[in-house]
């Protein structure tokens, strides 16, 4: 008999770190697998597929979506995403924990189909933080910092429905606290084989 | 405005090492408090009054249990213990984590008035190991070690009222364990003022 893998979706605005919580936390979780979301945007440099993300035509993506192949997908600038339903099924169902990182909108998506996955919203310190990121990173136009930010005021609304909140002020603070979490989930009572395995032993006795 | 301390609740059955762990677990969390019990009977040798136990007469343990005083107690072998609920509620309202180390009858009263507490269970590796255990301590006789080895197997029905299961194979792993699932439990979303920060600075904006 096996136990499920855990379902940990990783959520937060834009800007927070959550590409890098979840790197280095799989880099430290050997056994904790990302789902590879589709997209149709082109790859772009180092960016290998199967790895960062499946890069697949528009009508791929689309058959994928009429024949509900996604766990929720989101249009961006032109560009479509989606997290493949069967992948992240087949790893839980073989007992391996699988990662996901998404947006909040997807996240709520998620959760009304796996009410039990762990669900961990980042935060950043405060919103002048949070800013400062997204102006450091040099990609986003003040318009698009604007609206991120106030999107986030949006998000902020969905938090009640996570287990649980981390302040992403120190990243290998951050991590270390997802890690507990996770080490923590597995001895659930919900998420542990052990009772079932002594009881097992007490009727052999 | 601060947060209420967490109620820890370690049990499990005689002889699995709680007693162990409890200390281990207080020696690294500073900010941890042990709630100590009443007892009637005599301290032994290099027990301390008021750090081991605070030891009372049997006249006050009986009007301290009509004043309905006790989250739960028991008598054994004629000596009263009790576990005092001022000390207890008093802890956790100005924000202190509280640790009860209770045999799983009293595990069960402590969850009827503080459902929300964090219930942990130790187990064994298994059978063998307990009854080896109990034997090693060299304090019981043949008839007891019998009666607590079946004490066990009825205490084990209780188990699912817990929320985490935590096997004792290593002391120094299961220390790590609870450890982690009071890091966890920390970063609940129930358990942070965290969002409520945030909805006062978005109110701010």
């Amino acid at each position: 008999m096996k136990s499920d893998g855990l379902l940990i979706v990783i959520s937060g605005p834009s800007g927070v770190g959550k590409g890098t919580v979840c790197a280095k936390l799989l880099a430290a979780e050997t056994k904790l697998k990302l789902s590879v979301s589709d997209t149709t945007r082109k790859p772009r440099e180092g960016e290998k597929n199967g790895i960062n993300y499946s890069f697949i035509t528009k009508e791929q993506f689309l058959a994928n979506m009429k024949n509900d192949a996604y766990l929720e997908w989101a249009e961006v600038y032109g560009n479509f995403y989606g997290t493949p339903k069967a992948a992240v099924e087949d790893n839980i169902t073989i007992g391996r924990d699988t990662l996901l990182e998404i947006d909040p909108q997807g996240a709520l998506l998620v959760k009304e189909q796996y009410p039990d996955g762990i669900f961990i919203f980042i935060l950043p310190p405060n919103f002048e933080t949070l800013e400062h990121r997204l102006r450091g990173r040099n990609t986003d136009t003040e318009e698009t910092i604007r609206k991120r930010l106030h999107l986030f005021q949006e998000e902020i609304k969905q938090i009640p429905m996570y287990d649980y909140i981390v302040v992403n002020d120190d990243i290998e603070d951050t991590v270390k606290k997802v890690k507990a979490i996770l080490d923590a989930e597995h001895l659930r009572f919900e998420h542990t084989l052990v009772y079932a395995d002594l009881l097992a032993e007490v009727d052999k006795l």
